[in-house]
């Protein structure tokens, strides 16, 4: 079994860096915090043992050697970068449950066929530069790299510029064909494992996603004597992208999707009918035919509202995966092992991106999931349990050793 | 007659206060470049010879004297400041033709029976600070000096502040029984007189005006994960919300009129359903009580819409004006100056708010319009030729002379 108060403590520790006065965490991919995030993670990984690689997009790998030299390396992971209002469990609870299997491995002085290794993938939110799952997208071949180096930030700083800055540009070559398995413990940022009672969710595989970035530009003008039907109103526009969106989502259940999460007004003035607004659209479902028949059905929409408001538009897609069907042989591994440990578990699907669904394309991968407060996530007020921690890291040990082999 | 280039001269020096790339102004209320603005309009005056006073709440008033010791006063005027993304016209035009008068009775050598006075009321845009017309607002008593002074911007910094800030606190006391008749010289800021051909609109009055800042609370989540039917999504708030204002402006034509013009997503991340959305209702309309049913209707589909989504919501009225008509006399004046100088004119009902409006409650009042380039204001593009600029000041010329007696 694995320590479940150091698990807990290194958490905490890592929630520091970057605490919010509400308790949650703002440490946004490729910022000073995140630098700082990371080279904690590295620090600890040392006093480990374990060697440390970094590959082009700042994706960190830290190996404990197995007894095998030919054997390939069981992996786990997942990310240290947050929302902008995130919590303190999304992305670390799956880093440090790595890094605890490789404590309690040294701890109990257990040598393993397979090395051991822990990752931390560039960033997974994808709230400063999408697209999100950009470290695990650009390791497996996803997305481009010199695409995605070009990504800008709303300040218009490229991830170029960004990972120079934090020092974070490695030149160490990490090759897919190394993983024999990939195992990501998350928090289930949804409400399923709570309503259900459940410790552990087995994750069969994740909704897809289509992302657009949607500019809407009509003619600003002054808000009273411009008659209300000579207006070419960007916000009216937007209000009904916004509906068209969500309209289609609720066509698509269960499975479906629709969000806009960000919005702006050019000028942005009372009393001034928007000329331009800017905001971005979120589509995923679980079924591929669907999902891109949303894609198409929200751009039709857009065509539409925008030839009746009298608007041009640029509809850019900004990030578009598949969804994913994990690995069966490590998807029964973990519900093997919850299975051993006596711990309650259903199997679910995955709302959110992570980095195992791009990894799972060219590796097997599988992922475990733990209840999180009321299913809130991407949220200052996002919440854990030691003992669901505990369990899901308990699963973890399971899986890879029963995979890594003794 | 009054001089066409000196008073197109004097609006091209004033632009250069806070020009932008496109052509346009930005000189926001109580700014530094507002300071600059008043402190060169006060440098003309007092060239002219009139003495300057200014109120409580910043409002300049420039003096030239009459021959009639008793006689009230024969106003004109405007104001000076702009919308962020403002133009030439707006304001400035009223401003400058009132001086153009005065410049112009100075190098005849005309003295009227009542003293001739031009006055740049504060604030009238409002974009800085809600409400419009808060100079003027407060001259009248239509709005309350203290509650005024409490207003805050988007930085939080108060009314009473910046008017500190820039010295322009005055202690002179300015009555509205001073006031024989109020003349405001102003860019249409709509299509009617240019779709007409017409160079004068002779103003019978403007629209009432209702704003509001709203704000709708949800619970922020994750895009993914979270299911359609378990959301509390503020901005599938705002965008019903914002469709319910235009639909209900739709129902009230012709006069109706519903504008969003600013709206903030929290926490504004393209993968996090929105927890607040903070946003501005402005509506207008020409009968009082479709005006007052315009904010019912509003009031009722806001809260209709919360509780849909689950959301919360506070509903804060920013400005509240009734319909302005103004002084047949005076109108009447203006009317038969255009047919004296054998300009073509209509008459026109205001879209926009203005200072006259406010004056018009206290004093008689009235107003004239020029046309505008495609009637587009508040917007950098903004247009006027100098032939209707022109026009307009000699119909001001002649109302004011009608007024002032000789
Ligand atoms: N797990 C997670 O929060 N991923 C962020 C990418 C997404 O929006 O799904
Ligand atoms: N004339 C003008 O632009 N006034 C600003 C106040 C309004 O929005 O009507």
């Amino acid at each position: 079994r694995t320590d479940s108060d150091r698990l807990w403590e290194s958490l905490m520790e890592m929630a520091k860096l970057g605490a919010t006065a509400k308790g949650g965490v703002n440490r946004q991919a490729l910022t000073d915090l995140d630098r700082q995030g990371r080279d904690l993670f590295i620090q600890w990984c040392r006093a480990e043992g374990c060697t440390i690689r970094i590959d082009n997009i700042g994706n960190i790998f830290a190996r404990r050697e197995g007894s095998d030299p030919s054997a390939k390396a069981v992996m786990a992971g997942s990310h240290l970068d947050s929302q902008p209002t995130g919590g303190k469990y999304d992305g670390c609870f799956g880093v440090f449950s790595g890094l605890e299997v490789i404590r309690t491995l040294n701890q109990h002085n257990i040598t393993t066929q397979s090395p051991i290794e822990v990752v931390a993938w560039t960033n997974e939110e994808g709230c400063r530069f999408p697209p999100c799952m950009m470290g695990s997208g650009v390791f497996t071949g996803e997305l481009a790299f010199d695409t995605m180096m070009a990504r800008t930030d709303a300040d218009g700083v490229t991830v170029s510029d960004a990972l120079d800055a934090i020092h974070y540009r490695g030149s160490d070559s990490v090759s897919p064909s190394e993983i024999k398995a990939y195992f990501e413990p998350h928090i289930e940022q949804g409400p399923i494992l709570e309503d259900t009672d459940t410790t552990i969710g087995v994750v069969i595989g994740g909704l897809g996603q289509k992302w657009f970035d949607l500019t809407l530009t009509g003619l600003e003008a002054h808000a009273g004597p411009t008659p209300m039907n000579l207006r070419r109103d960007a916000m009216m526009g937007a209000a009904e992208v916004t509906q068209a969106l969500n309209r289609i989502a609720f066509e698509h259940q269960p499975h479906g999707r629709g969000t806009v999460g960000c919005m702006t007004l050019h000028p942005g003035s009372r009393n001034v009918i928007p000329g331009q607004v800017k905001m971005t659209l979120d589509m995923r479902h679980w079924e591929p035919e669907a999902l891109i028949a949303m894609g198409q059905a929200v751009a039709a929409a857009v065509e539409d509202i925008c030839q009746r408001h009298g608007l041009a538009y640029e509809l850019t897609p900004t990030a578009d995966f598949a969804p994913e069907h994990f690995n069966k042989e490590y998807v029964d591994a973990v519900r093997e092992g919850a299975k051993k440990l006596g711990l309650s578990h259903i199997d679910i699907i995955s709302g959110a991106g992570h980095d195992a669904m791009f990894v799972g394309r060219v590796a097997p991968a599988a992922m475990i999931f733990i209840p999180c407060k009321d299913g809130i996530s991407h949220n200052e007020i996002e919440s854990a349990t030691p003992e669901h921690v505990h369990a899901g890291c308990n699963v973890l040990l399971h899986a890879m050793l029963d995979a890594a082999g003794l």
